[in-house]
Order: C-alpha cells, then structure tokens, then sequence
C-alpha cells in the first residue's frame, strides 16, 4: 500500500453518530440527497453567488428581515416567510444568479453546522458525485461521507449515495477502508445499482414527499454527474470551491 | 393489513441511536454476535441458571470478592480476574449447569441495560434466530431488534443478523416495517447470504479477533438455530424464557 493508497475513506449514517470519527483534519462530504445537497449542488450550477446555511428557523426570519433571499423548509414544507423552499427546482437560474441565499432545512443545514469543525466540508449528491470524487483524490486527506439522515436516525437515500461515492472513490486507487458503514453503503449501493429508483421506493422519506406532494424531484436527484460543481463551506458560507479554497 | 400484520419491526445499529426510538411497549432484541449474545445463548443451551449482566468491570471485581462465578471481556481479551471469557466454548455445560454466573463485554452488556427500560429486553444470535422469531410472532407487540455494535458505532455482523431475523418475521406475515435501517440490514443479508462466513471476513471486528486469536468461534456463531432457548431479561437477571416470563 502506497501512501496516497492509505487515505481512508469512512461513511458515517447519521451527526448523532459523528461523536465515533475522530480524524477532525478530514475532508467531510456533507449528503442529503432529498432534498438539501441536491439542492445546493443546483443552486451553484445556476450560478448562485453563496448559500448561507442557518440551522433554525428564527435566525432565517432574522435574514429575512434584513432584506436576505431566503429558501427554507421543515418537514418538507416551504416556510411561510420564506421566498421558496427546498425543491432543486426552486434554484432556478432566475431566481438565484449571482445572489446570496439563506438557507434552512430539515437536516441537512445543522448537519454542514456539525461537520464545520472538521478541516473542510463540501456537498455532495448523485448530481455532483464525479466531482466529489475527482477532488477528494486530488488531495491527501481521509474523507468522511457524512449521512444527514432523518431527525438523528439513519435513512435509505443518503446511505445509497454515500455508497455509491465510497465505491468510485475506493475505484480510483487511491483510497482503501476499514469501516464497516462504508462497506454496508458500498453493498447497498450495489444492490441497488441496476435501478436506484425502484430501491429508493422503500424509503420511509420517499413516502413522506410523496404524500406531502413534493416528489416531483426525485429523478433529478438521482441523476449522477449533472454538474461538476463542488460547494465548499468557508467560513459561514458556502461557496464554489475554485483553487485558492 | 390485518391488525397482527401492523406490528412493525425496527433495527436499530447501535445503542447511541437508540434515543430515536421511541416504541417504550416493544420488545427489543439484543444482538452482539461477536461474541456475547452468542455466548449468552450457549450458556443457556447447556443449563446456565441465570446470567447476571454488568456493565463494568469493577462490578463484575465486586461479585468476584462476593463468591459469584464471572464471566468477562474488554476488547476482546478476558478480564484478570474474572473466570473466564466471553468465548461460547467458555460456557460448556461442566462449567456452568446450575449455575449463576456475573457477565460483563465491551458492548453487550451495557446495551442489555439500555434496552431495560422497554417492555422487555431478549437475547438473539444466529445460535436462536428461529427460537426469537416464533417468539416474537407469537406476541402482539412491536419489535425492535438493538445491535450492540461497537463502542458507539455501526458494525457489519449484528446488521447482518439483524437482517436475517428481520427478513424472517416479515416472512410469518405478521410484521411490516416503516424503518429504513431494517430495510438496509436485510438487504444486508440478501447480499451476504450466499456465503455469509465470506461477507463478514471485511467487517473491523472480525480482524480484531482474528489479530488477538479469538476467532476460532466464528463459524460457530453463524450457525443458524443451533439452539432454541431465549434469553430474557427478569429484573437484573437473564433467564430462560419460559411461559410465565
């Protein structure tokens, strides 16, 4: 084993486990696929200028009220201040080219709050899974893929996409793991993989948006390497990661 | 869906997730196949009287200077005082018929004790997957079955039975199941079950006890129904279930 080979890479299901990895000076991917870092993912592909993730809703109005562009959800809806929701489809280009957004979700905004403490933390979906990769390869740092789950508890969706980004990047040689979230991810992955929407049926938050009327999305989020974007957080801000970040 | 068909299993992977389940009435399995709920199924299919969890160490000291015969482990590797370990092979009948014996692990014990505080707490292995199935479909109760893992985190070899009990119930067609992890853990097993002994060579623990020379019990512990005793939690004490308990 070489010494780019040592890099490991680990798959964590949910922030309430993240007390268990220790390596603070990883790279962590942060994936909620429905619908916060697909969402994210599509904001810097129609050239959003930042997001500003904010964990409650009250620091969200507060945004608000200055004057902010603020997308927001709990539970799948749109909050009522908000001026869209959680839908990729919401960052459209009109909507979003060269703005700030504030930004608050379900899980997925306190899960970036909880993986800010690591060296670095980036978004990663299916839509940017390829560039993920690419990047995580290019430097020399173990990666943890950190699953937002569902209120504190594991889920289906996050975990298939987690396993599919450990298996490209155990592919590229330069990774290897001894962890047993990621080789349960990876074989989720792979049993998933001739038809991740029929597997993804199954998911208790698949049901969720379907019955709340929000799964207009799904395929887009399952779509793999839709953009070659890589949001990074830098400082309180996530940005599009360029060489200098 | 008929009335006993809405019972639902749950998996839950470690004790630290346990706080997401809020089922208090369900019957929780405790699995730590590597090596305690395996052992503790052993002991009681050769005529242990009663097994006494606890989850320190200088508990178990304690019941040592009283008299008591005790069992332990941490990490792996038998405790200096304690009589003997946490292998299966320990509870042979000459050892232990008749008798009550204090027993402390790294992970089983202290999740026996998480899971006190529902309805009722049973022990399940591969060694009584049959016995725990029956058991439970003969109840009207909900059932959650707790992988101890290890030391606060996921592992591959309690998922995996987790995942064959699991896919069992569901098969008697009285249990459903709305929880996304009991759904990965069985395809878990879909995965493994061709050659389980293979699947496991990857997990972490299973190179844990093959570097400290305590994996002789491995194909042991994936014997599907060896046995057809169940473990049951009475006040502090493991005993064999009976139809009173």
């Amino acid at each position: 084993m070489n010494m780019r080979n040592a890099r490991n890479v680990e798959v964590c299901f949910t922030p309430s486990l993240l007390e268990g990895y220790t390596g603070l000076d990883s790279t962590v991917v942060v994936i909620d696929i429905f619908r916060a870092t697909s969402s994210i993912c599509t904001a810097f592909s129609n050239g959003v200028k930042s997001l500003l993730p904010v964990a409650t809703t009250e620091e969200a109005m507060s945004y608000k009220e200055l004057g902010f562009l603020v997308a927001g959800e709990r539970d799948g809806l749109k909050l009522d201040f908000a001026d869209f929701g959680n839908s990729p489809y919401n960052f459209a280009r009109e909507n979003i080219e060269g703005r700030s957004v504030v930004y608050t979700t379900t899980n997925g905004t306190s899960t970036i709050h909880q993986a800010s403490r690591y060296h670095k933390t980036i978004i990663g979906s299916f839509l940017n899974a390829g560039a993920v990769v690419d990047y995580l390869a290019g430097q020399d740092r173990n990666a943890l893929l950190l699953c937002a789950g569902w209120k504190g508890r594991f889920n289906l969706e996050d975990t298939l996409c987690a396993g599919y980004i450990a298996k490209r990047l155990l592919g590229t040689g330069g990774f290897h793991t001894n962890c047993d979230s990621a080789h349960a991810a990876i074989d989720i992955w792979n049993f998933a993989e001739k038809n991740p929407r029929a597997y993804i049926e199954k998911a208790a938050h698949r049901k969720r948006l379907r019955e709340k009327g929000l799964d207009d999305c799904i395929d887009f989020c399952l779509t793999i390497d839709y953009t070659s974007v890589v949001p990074v957080l830098v400082g309180n801000e996530l940005v599009k990661l360029d060489k200098k970040t």
